[in-house]
Order: C-alpha cells, then sequence, then structure tokens
C-alpha cells in the first residue's frame, strides 16, 4: 500500500489533479497498486483566510505517514510577492529536505520541438538541480527598502554537503540507466564560490570513469542546449541555474505542458509537481494541458517501485500524442477531460 | 578625432581584431573618421609574467586619453578559475562603472536559426543587461575551502541606483527608437531581493505609458525566448540572468560568430567586445568568425557617433552572410581573411 497526500493547489491545480487521480485509479485497477489518496486544500484560498501556507506540525506528518506527496501548482496574483508559493512550494523542499530536484526532458513527437530537424527521442535529457540551498534559503533583504539609498542583498549558499549529495546522485542515476556522459554547469569563471562546484565535480566524477565528465559555464550550456541539445544526457547544476536550465528545456520539447519534475531524498517524503504554475489565464476554461500531471504521476509510480505502470502510462501519454489526442497549446483541439479519456483508452488498448 | 585602445587580448582575439582594423581603417580612408588606435597586450601572456591584469593607472589612463575601448577575447586554461579575465574585463567593466551591457540579437538570415518558421529579421531584440552589480562584485568566499565542512557563499548586491540606471537605460532607449515593450526578467517569486527590481520597473514604466512594460520571471523568459522570441524587443535584466539570456539569445540567431556587445555609460569610456571568449580549440587554424568582433566595432562606430558608417559596415556583413561568404560555425567554408574580404568587398558597392 502507498498513501498519497493530494494538494491541488491554486489556478488550474484542481483542473489537472482530477484527471490525474482518474488515471491513477484506473491504473491502481488494473495493477492492483493499492494507492490510497488523502486531499489536502494548501493554497491561496487557505492563506488569505488564515495567514498560514503549511500548518505546524505538516512536515512532520507528511513525512510520518506518506509515501508520496502529488502536488498540482502553487500561486496567486492575490498574494503578494508569491509569499505563499515560498511557504508551501520551498517549504516543501526544503522541510522535507528534498534535494534532488529530478527534470527529464524528452522528445515526443517531432512536430512538438520548436527546433529544426530534432526527431522524436532525440532530445532525452535529465536535469539534476540542486533543490535546498542556492539563493533560495532566502539569506538576505532589502536595507533602506523604497528609499533611494536601498541596497537588496541575496546569499547563494551552496555546502560541501550539499553539492556533493547532488552530484553523487546525478552520477549514479547516470551509471544505473546506462548513460555515457554527465555534464556540470555553473557560473566558476565569474563566481569563486561556485569553485565549490567545480571541485566536488571532478572528485566524484574520478569515482565513474566510464562516464564523461563535461564541465560547462552555465551561459555556455544554455546556448548549447539550443544549438545541440541531442548531446546532453545528464545535466547536474545549482538550485537558480536549474530553475532556468529546466524552462529552457521544457521549451525545446514542447513546453510547460508535457514537463514533469520529482522532488526527492531516498531518506525523505518525495514530492511530485508539473514544472508549469498555476496558469491564471486558463482556469476554468476545461482546456488546460494535464499530461505534466500524467507524467509527474508517472514519475511517482516510478519511485514508489511500479516501473511497469509507469512505463504503461508514459506510453499511454506518448500514444495520445502521436494521435494528436492533445490540448491547444500542442496545436490539438481537445479539452482536458478529452485528453484523459484518450489517455484512459490507450492505457486499456494493448501494447 | 577618436583615440581607440585596443586589447586584442588571448586566444582567437587577434585573430579577429586584425581584420576588424582593417575593415575599421577602411571605412576611415573611406568616410573620414579620425581613428587612432593604440594597442595594449594585456591578457594572459603578461598577466604569467607579470601577476598583473590591468596595471595601475591603467583606468584612469582609458577614462582620460581614450573614447573607446575595443577588446577581442580574454579567457586561458593556463590561468586557474579565469582570474585574469576576471581581472581585466570585470575590471574594466566595473572600473570604468560601465553599467549597461548593450547586446543585440538579430537574425540575419532564415538559415541561421535552429528555430523553425523564423524569418530573416523576425528575431530582432536587444538585451540591457546590468553591468555592475549582481554576484559579480564578488562579494562572497568559502569557509573551510576543501574540508567536508565548507560552505562557500556569493551575495548578489543590488542597488536602488544601479537597478534604477541600467532600468532607465532601457526605457529610453526603447523610446529613442519606438520601440513598443520592455520586458523585465527576474527571480523576485524566489528571491526577495529581486522586488526592488520590480519595483523600480513599474516606477520608471509609469514615465513611459506608450510603452508596453511586461514582466517576466526569468525562467518564464528563458522559455518564452525559444516558443516566441518575435515578441521580444527590449529586455533589461540582472548581470547574471544578462548572461544567461544573451547567450541563449546569440543561440537562437546564429551562435556567437555574430553577437557583439557594448558596455556603456555615457559619462565614461565604453568597452566593445564580442560575446563569445578566447576559443582555444580555434586558435591558429585561421578560421575562426571575425563577424562578431566587425558587428562590435560597428556598435563602436555608432557609439562614437558614426551612424552611417556603422549601418554601412552592418550592411556589409548581412550581405555577406546573404551570399554565404562565411565561416564553417556559419555553414559556409571561408578562412576569417576570406570573410574579411567579403566584407570589405561589400563595403566598397554602391548599396
Ligand atoms: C567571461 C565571463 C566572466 C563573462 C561574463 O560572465 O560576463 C562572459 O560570459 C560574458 O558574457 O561577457
Ligand atoms: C515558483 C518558483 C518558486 C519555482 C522555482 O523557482 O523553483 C518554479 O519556478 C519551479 O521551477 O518549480
Amino acid at each position: 500500500m502507498a498513501r498519497i497526500a493530494v494538494i491541488p493547489g491554486d489556478g488550474v491545480g484542481a483542473e489537472v489533479m482530477a484527471p490525474t487521480l482518474r488515471i491513477l485509479q484506473a491504473l491502481d485497477v488494473s495493477e492492483g497498486l493499492g494507492l490510497v489518496f488523502d486531499t489536502f486544500d494548501f493554497g491561496a484560498e487557505r492563506y488569505l483566510e488564515t495567514g498560514v501556507g503549511l500548518p505546524p506540525g505538516q512536515l512532520e506528518t507528511f513525512r510520518r505517514e506518506y509515501d508520496a506527496i502529488l502536488l498540482g501548482a502553487i500561486g496567486d496574483a492575490r498574494v503578494p510577492d508569491g509569499a505563499h508559493a515560498r511557504e508551501i512550494l520551498l517549504g516543501l523542499r526544503f522541510g522535507l529536505d528534498l534535494y534532488i530536484n529530478f527534470r527529464p526532458c524528452r522528445l515526443y513527437a517531432e512536430s512538438l520541438s520548436p527546433l529544426k530537424g530534432q526527431r522524436e527521442g532525440q532530445i532525452d535529457f535529465v536535469v539534476f538541480r540542486e533543490n535546498t540551498e542556492g539563493p533560495y534559503t532566502g539569506i538576505g533583504g532589502s536595507q533602506k527598502p523604497g528609499t533611494g539609498d536601498e541596497v537588496a542583498v541575496s546569499t547563494e549558499l551552496s555546502t560541501r554537503k550539499g553539492v556533493e549529495r547532488i552530484i553523487r546522485a546525478a552520477f549514479a542515476w547516470a551509471r544505473k540507466k546506462g548513460k555515457r556522459s554527465v555534464v556540470l554547469g555553473d557560473k566558476s569563471n565569474a563566481i569563486p564560490a561556485h569553485q565549490l562546484w567545480l571541485r566536488v565535480f571532478r572528485e566524484v566524477a574520478a569515482g565513474y570513469p566510464e562516464l564523461e565528465a563535461r564541465h560547462l559555464y552555465v551561459d555556455n550550456l544554455a546556448l548549447q542546449l539550443v544549438q545541440r541539445p541531442e548531446t546532453f544526457e545528464v545535466i547536474v547544476t545549482t538550485n537558480l541555474f536549474g530553475d532556468i536550465l529546466t524552462d529552457l528545456g521544457a521549451a525545446l520539447v514542447g513546453g510547460l505542458g508535457l514537463s514533469a519534475s520529482a522532488n526527492l531524498n531516498p531518506d525523505s517524503t518525495p514530492l511530485f509537481e508539473p514544472v508549469h504554475g498555476s496558469a491564471p489565464d486558463l482556469v476554468g476554461q476545461g482546456r488546460v494541458n494535464p499530461m505534466a500531471m500524467f507524467l509527474t504521476a508517472g514519475l511517482m509510480l516510478e519511485e514508489l517501485g511500479h516501473a511497469q505502470p509507469a512505463a504503461r502510462l508514459e506510453n499511454a501519454v506518448l500514444r495520445a500524442i502521436r494521435a494528436g489526442q492533445v490540448t491547444r497549446d500542442l496545436g490539438g483541439t481537445l479539452s482536458t477531460t478529452g485528453v484523459m479519456e484518450a489517455v484512459l483508452r490507450h492505457l486499456e488498448a494493448p501494447a
């Protein structure tokens, strides 16, 4: 049995979560996964009412009683400066010490890429984004805010422990999956603190002689991701650079409607969320693309030890894409529900 | 008369500088620009010999006696951690207080873009990259380096003055050039210090009611640059994000072989450099693409008040590109000298 905490969240969160739960339940029935879902109403509404994003003790409850957290989206223009998103989203990532933000980037169909000459499957890399340090720790602030003398600072933190564990995770995964290379993206030529990344990368790489370890400055990495995305397999990078590079990666393979992510720590309760946000402009129209959430659920199944059902789900999404059973962002005409029904049909069809 | 300090620098620096000076001299003769060139040998060689990147007093000399600095490239693997690049390149940017890093991104020919369906001229935006603050100030360092307890920090600095002047520069330029929009890229949803950027952006924008002022989180901006680059005209952003976004922009229009940049402050001596680095793998082969340096020289001419010759130069480069008179990186077969000769011929041909 696996107990899953479901947080639909804000905006389109509920609209992508509902069909995802339908699909998970269908898989549960046919594969006997024993999934149990509890829903939590964390998000802007509750934050605006109570002033609290994550109630006290919640992290402990998640750690002790749940095997996974599945989250739709957090973000609402009524909350100034995204305060509740930081409290909930970063609160979960940091509070549960989920140091691996695992974000795959795969081209499911040639037509989905804005790039010339990229064929299906040719773009296929994973970003290991550090997820508990960087400028996301919130160290910093403003002196004399609102005046002409204002000085605002933000401190990017990298610890040996933090850098080493994400780099080790990337190399270990690359070995397990039989990949050929791991690329580090940093900015050590301008930011001396990033030399820690480069040093640890070289140290860890020495234990993986079968893997090519390449180092690129992040600006050059962004450029090469556009010019030759097919040369990347595993990228490991800082929290901030990972944020930018994974949106860039999403753009190369069809956009945020297809981008899944997993926040992991083998010793904690993992959090699964699509890379997209709450998309307020799409709310209530029934046409948001639920596929990123489906693929995110697939990552969850894999992490829960259900590799076979996870592959079945990804394959069903792939078939729906090939059949043009997609929402408007991918050039189709289907509604959110229509996409769900198509994926359900492909799930049931023989392989 | 205009006195220009020429720094060929490292790697391919000299190889792109020599043909650029030939072209500037040809323009000088035909247009009577009165350009005077003095060459400086700053770079890795001198740094390795003397331990000094920029000699004491050099900034003052540049400020007092020169109208512009033209730089090829700085970077050499023999200098650990790019120390001399920081001392020279960042030394000039910071020491001369060149707060505007102006980087245009224009698609000169459809075939140059890796993107589907982008036609000549359709991608045409400029990035105003803040150039004197950010994590580039060097605030930070490592505690217990090399140990398991190492903690490395880097502080990103934003001052009201620094943020305001780059944002004002972007809006003023957009108005002068009759553009329709200015986009801010920051990460204020995760980095509270970036709220200074957003506040100042909104304040300055209020003085430009004819311009659409759009705000995007940098991850989303990177994504949209790939998905719909034609919707951007003027982007203003932080030092670090500008570094990444301009390499990304370069990738969209043909790569670093065509990317020019100007480091500006109306009250100081400006510095002009291509976005590319010293490209050690290309040194001595006579086939590096000099066009980024040519276009950079064009930006210099414009800044020196020679808009007409600057346009003539850009146009000659454009014609060479259209005629396929390009180096290998752009799909051609010409040498560096061959490209120079082609551009010289187009310069002389009637428009
Ligand atoms: C060499 C490096 C310090 C520099 C920068 O980061 O500014 C370069 O990437 C650039 O964009 O000019
Ligand atoms: C909402 C924001 C704080 C978040 C981040 O920067 O991590 C998002 O962009 C993401 O990538 O998950």
